[in-house]
């Protein structure tokens, strides 16, 4: 976007925003019409002279794709079975072509002749990550008992655990980011004044190949998004990391009647709301958790936790959770 | 790729080298191996001082993806109908993620500081093509006439033929690329020697909705991937256009006892062919079209059509069909 459409001539603040992958819906109709939605707020985050990159999460996206393959692997053996790694790079290119056209839509609409590009993303983790020893994140579809007997039998890299009665689920890791292998690609757009769309569903998880001299391979496993995010913000130097979910606000003593919203917090005091257990282990915390490391990287960072239609009034100021030195 | 790691200083040729979908493999694994096997051709098309630009075909990929959503939607109401568009979409984040990794591999084990980007593209067809009205190229599965008829009462937008007493087949359109949406995208990566994966599957055919402020919407379609290569090879104002298949030469009288492998035709000589049904139908002529609408653009152009091994050879002419004025 060239800086000759901004009203602002000051330097841009540099806005990394996560989008839920439960916020753009389970069907691609539905995914057209929340992308739809969404875009105004983003744009509307450009319009306050900030460059803005997007990342997303992919989890009802990823499970959709991988259950097509699971389900129809098993009845036609023209269609293959399909590993998470390779269903996620899918799930990169069917949202990020979303989000492609349905910002592309809105500045045309508004008459912005700025550009979106969606990069294709794999995130390194290593191999030694502890969370391989102890793969805790669900995936896929419920099975019985029998069938994921079944499965582990076909492929014992696959682990299972019972889910509270409701049946079988594999489970993977779900290891620390530690370096956005397409880095460049997404700086060099970035610099360039595109809208960047990267590291969709925490990045294509990859480890280094020690039988391939050292060569990057999928590994079956799931990044925390929001993770990614606060690793993106890193490699690109960004301002502020806007985490967006369904609630306007991070809460303490959440659903009791001393429930208190939180405007504005120092990074110690959010780490130790969540070392007191205040935020849910699988939803708030990673949030709370990612915002921390984003701020940890550069004293005069601000994190945000809100919500998608308010974005433009929370990196404002005047919606979320800030959380800041 | 810094012009610094080049032997050769001269200005460097800009080459679009555009793979077959057919060669890249029926399943991740096989196409894992083709990648890896053509990997160094391509940088050995780098090393002789030329930047590349990736693109290729998705037939067999995006037909597994189209049929594993068919088969799992009919069975399990949480798997949604996705159409052709988004499985494009798919098939562009899953095959250049493998680019990106095989190619990543390649250039780490030969010491090689580029980087690979894939921009997930959109291209432009008119709404008003004439293939629209008369639909001809055949995807997903063989069907019965109950079947097709069935699909056909359920989507009205549903064509389908009788396919040489194999079953039926829906049939869309193989509308003309008018335009690459992400052009923005590419040219800005490749202009800072990025080695870009683009346009993959012929790129996601888009029309503009009238009914939506013009802005694109996605058509069930399919580009020849080859036509999209010649449209990138314009749109980054290329020197050559590399379309590789299975075969080391065009040939007239393909099969007869007076076979002739062509080694270096003009665009008039290539047209002539092309208008005598010299070359097959749904193979080699739509490849020849390209090449002579590639090199329509500049008259210095030159096509060339070859084999994948044997890229290197074929930019530096020593292999394959080279087409020119």
């Amino acid at each position: 976007m060239a800086s000759s459409f901004r009203k602002d001539q000051s330097k841009p603040k540099r806005v990394v925003i996560a989008l839920g992958g439960n916020a753009l819906g389970d069907t691609p109709a539905e995914q057209i019409e929340r992308v739809k939605h969404a875009a105004p707020a983003l744009l509307d985050v450009i319009e306050d002279n900030n460059e803005i990159i997007i990342t997303h999460g992919n989890g009802p996206q990823v499970g959709m794709i991988q259950k097509a393959f699971a389900i129809s692997s098993t009845l036609d053996e023209k269609v293959p079975v399909m590993d998470l790694p390779e269903c996620g790079a899918m799930s990169q290119g069917y949202i990020g072509y979303h989000l492609q056209q349905g910002i592309g839509a809105q500045m045309h609409r508004t008459g912005k002749r700025w550009h979106v590009a969606t990069v294709v993303t794999q995130i390194e983790v290593d191999a030694d990550d502890p969370s391989f020893q102890n793969p805790t994140k669900p995936i896929g579809p419920f099975l019985t008992k029998e069938q994921a007997e079944s499965q582990a039998a076909q492929d014992p890299s696959f682990k299972f655990v019972e889910d509270s009665g409701r049946g079988y689920r594999r489970v993977v890791a779900s290891p620390r980011p530690r370096r956005i292998v397409e880095s460049e690609s997404i700086l060099n757009l970035l610099d360039n004044e595109f809208i960047v769309v990267a590291c969709g569903g925490g990045g294509i998880p990859v480890i280094r190949d020690t039988d391939n001299y050292g060569c990057y391979k999928g590994v079956p496993a799931v990044i925390d998004k929001d993770m990614a995010g606060a690793l993106l913000g890193e490699d690109c130097d960004a301002d502020v990391l806007v985490l967006l979910t369904a609630v306007e606000y991070v809460a303490i003593n959440f659903g009791k009647p001393d429930q208190q919203n939180l405007t504005d917090i120092t990074v110690a005091e959010a780490r130790r709301y969540a070392d007191e257990g205040q935020f849910g282990k699988g939803s708030m915390e990673p949030k709370v958790r990612a915002a921390i490391r984003f701020c940890e990287g550069r004293p005069d960072r601000v994190a945000i936790i809100g919500s998608l239609d308010k974005a433009p009034e929370a990196v404002r100021g005047l919606s979320g959770t800030r959380i800041h030195y």
